[in-house]
């Protein structure tokens, strides 16, 4: 990997404030697993008044989704503890996670995820203050066993919750769908800590696909204009020896990026700096940034091929778009690939770079042209792949990309829907470009109907802070093999907040 | 419970010094569970060479028996940590404890005292400082988590081991049965913390039962003369309301008499700090402390029926004498009665109270005399209870007591051994007044020979440090319904060091 050591000074200074506050839970929570799994019943009781032996369980509610480190005051009841007290912690973002068990998950994702603790209380009483940091709205306190002389007790219960966000910037949103906009900005919120998470859970770190939603959110909810900034520096400042920037980046123990690329991610730079601008007007930063970004086109030169076009399948290296395992990512590819040069062309034209500008344009010209190699003229839709697939990702990323104008673009996307074996989208972050293809195309009445049916669908379902999966047909599937490690908080899902303030409805 | 804060001043005054040293692993060990479980194979390993991927397992051998806090120094080796390691820790004094599942000991000891503990880690490299302290000789780290990118790797594992047993003061051992001194001394040192500990790993506590065997070898060995002191200036700090020394003593969050009190144990003060001034000297602390002394005489005025014997079964409150739930307690209590107050005389007549001496005799007469109403005739041994039971504890502390003559002693002792339904003793506790008992009652070589069956078994059977529990007939017999929960490191047990030097050989 290579460093650049002025960058990291850079993205250092920017390290942003975190904001602490002390939340007390609600009330104490009873729930029970029906068939479903779902929560059945809750009820309000005041928690130091229970007493709690071998066995026991209590689950307390904060009300809302926090990121933090949870404090524990502890005491007793009866005869001087006489043997250490072995508690079970375990942090949920939705109710599911407590009913299942992390020794029993089989997914591929490391269980390592799975927020839960065993806890050891030699002296009683006493506060536990948590090291690790923990994102959750429930938190089950589990007696593993105490002794027959006493029973534990819960004093009180505090997390000290934390973002970067400053509550303070906020302006109220006084249109519509007023309670998906609360919920985009409290996953907002929680996933904005030393830098943009994609989500407090998992994976807690950045990652360019999510940056670039969450950033847009961001300028349009609490304008930590800074944070972005240290994230772009934070991209810049580490990558691959050949100067590509990673798809993801560590920041502890320090700044490296990690060995993770992806072609979509790589180009998502580009436009991610040029949103900053528009938001911020801050030219320096584009000028500083501005090679790195550039340098991201020159480098995918190598997986077109002598038609200009994207080379299907792992030629390129891994593109992300969605998490369909079924998906090809050729015609998508070919469809980011426009979409970012189109925002390098008004980079270029900012910093007054004519040379470049004209240069781009001429190579976005020979791809655009190379992308109607990928039409089928019968069907009406771009198909992607040997094998000539129809998905909604290579739709939508063509529409992005301005391989059609606006008129074709409108038709496309009414067509695809009707075409049923059309592979779909399976994230909040497929679906986000997909709202952003329809608004491109004109269709803000069917956009925001399609937010509301997939974010809406997630309100409906009990969602606190938008999620990274959700098939609004299936709300219980997990893709993981288990929804204890799903990540109920996640940043590219945060898009409503951006899409009804900036888009539908301009109030703010 | 009543506070004497001039007695607890006193106490933290004399607070030990702790002596850390830093131990590292001998070896890695890869025990096998055979059939009975025992260990049966050992290989050596570099452990800086190991790759521990999920479902991995190292057992590091620290070569010998520590009480301490281990740091455990942890890197990794492939990508950059993309999840968090999620690992346990088995501490264990025994191998045979690292193959019991703690979640399915069902016996009535708190699981609270299993030493094991599961922790996630965030950031790699890193150094873990464990905050708890553990009693073991045996680490076993289980990655149950990592990720498919990296794998974890030990670079070095340390025990900050502590004790405030100074070994520059131990004389060097020459006589015979080397082996069970080494280990005893051991057992001595390991419990040598704050206070003397009944067990570091369970329940690392102060008791009469556990001080007077612990400070009897201490004089023999580390001579640690002032951690006695405070011992004997805790029990009179924290007492029942009537001034009732409380069978054990808490030090943490602060000092605090457990409300457990045994009619043995609270006499057994008096013969503690008779034995503390004969080591020491120290007139002024059995000046100060012997009213408290003097009042557990006092106290049991009232569990003597009109014939000066001991009422029978919970009249007198718990006597302990052992951990045989059969055993009858009557004919041992009035033994241990007559063996402290013997003590008591020994002081009164140290402090030049002899009108206190007088008393004290006149009430020795008067309850040796009742002794002679639990003796069978026929059977010619002490009976106990209403049903009349014969057990060994019952002619021990007869005998200690000073019941009967040396020749009537000496034909008892050899008779018990006969009588085929006598009640067993269970504990080195018993065992150690056993062999007390025969030295009492001039029979030495079977004193050796009895201790060498019972703790040669032990060190046999694989001891570092001697055992809560032993029966040489059923080595692997746990009383408490698992191996995992009991104590292999216990303060009773470390008679040999007091025998070995002081009664058997004098060598010291």
């Amino acid at each position: 990997m290579k460093r650049n050591e002025e960058f990291i000074k850079k993205a250092d200074a920017l390290f942003p404030e975190i904001y602490i506050s002390e939340i007390h839970p609600e009330k104490i929570v009873n729930f029970k697993k029906d068939e479903t799994g779902d929560a059945v019943s809750t009820e309000c009781v005041d928690f130091t008044a229970c007493v709690l032996d071998k066995g026991a369980r209590l689950c307390l509610d904060f009300g809302a989704h926090y990121v933090g480190h949870p404090v524990l005051k502890l005491s007793y009841e009866g005869s001087h503890p006489d043997a250490p007290a072995w508690i079970r912690l375990k942090f949920a973002e939705m109710p599911c996670e407590l009913f299942e068990n992390a020794l029993e998950y089989d997914g591929w994702i490391s269980t390592g995820w799975i927020q839960e603790e065993q806890i050891h209380i030699d002296v009683l009483p006493c506060e536990i203050k948590l090291k690790r940091r923990y994102a959750f709205r429930y938190l089950q306190i589990e007696v593993l066993d105490v002794s027959g002389k006493y029973s534990l007790k819960l004093e009180d219960a505090v997390i000290c919750a934390s973002t970067s966000a400053d509550v303070c910037n906020i302006s109220e949103y006084t249109g519509p769908y007023q309670e998906l906009d609360k919920i985009a900005c409290n996953t907002l919120k929680s996933c904005m800590q030393e830098v943009f998470e994609d989500g407090p859970k998992r994976d807690r770190r950045l990652w360019i696909g999510d940056l670039r939603i969450q950033a847009l959110a961001n300028y349009a909810t609490y304008r930590n204009y800074d944070l972005v900034k240290r994230c772009l520096y934070l991209f810049a400042a580490s990558t691959y020896d050949n100067g590509r920037i990673a798809a993801c980046i560590f920041t502890e123990p320090e700044i490296e990026a990690d060995d993770t690329a992806m072609f979509d991610y790589s180009l998502l730079f580009i436009p991610t700096l040029l949103d900053y601008f528009k938001a911020t007007g801050d030219i320096q930063t584009v000028r500083e940034l501005w090679p790195s970004a550039l340098w991201q086109i020159e480098l995918c030169a190598d997986y077109f091929d002598e038609n200009n076009l994207v080379r299907d399948l792992d030629e390129m290296g891994w593109c992300f778009l969605d998490w369909n395992l079924n998906l090809n990512k050729q015609a998508g590819a070919q469809g980011v690939y426009l979409y970012c040069v189109k925002a390098a062309i008004e980079l270029a034209g900012v910093l007054n770079d004519a040379q470049t500008k004209e240069r781009l344009e001429a190579d976005y010209t020979l791809k655009k042209k190379a992308a109607a190699l990928l039409w089928d003229e019968q069907k009406g839709v771009y198909i992607s792949g040997k094998d000539g697939q129809i998905s909604f990702a290579s739709q939508v990323w063509m529409v992005l990309g301005g391989a059609l104008d606006t008129d074709e673009s409108t038709a496309l996307l009414s067509r695809i829907e009707k075409i049923s074996g059309a592979e779909k989208m399976v994230t909040p972050y497929m679906m986000h470009n997909y709202i952003d293809a329809l608004l491109e195309a004109g269709l803000k009445d069917k956009a925001l109907e399609k937010m509301i049916y997939y974010w809406g669908g997630m309100q409906k379902d009990g969602a606190d802070t938008f999620w990274e999966m959700y098939n609004p047909e299936n709300p219980k599937e997990s893709p993981y093999g288990g929804t204890i490690v799903n990540s109920y908080c996640h940043a590219w899902s945060c898009g409503p907040a951006y899409f009804l303030r900036k888009k539908f409805f301009r109030i703010v």
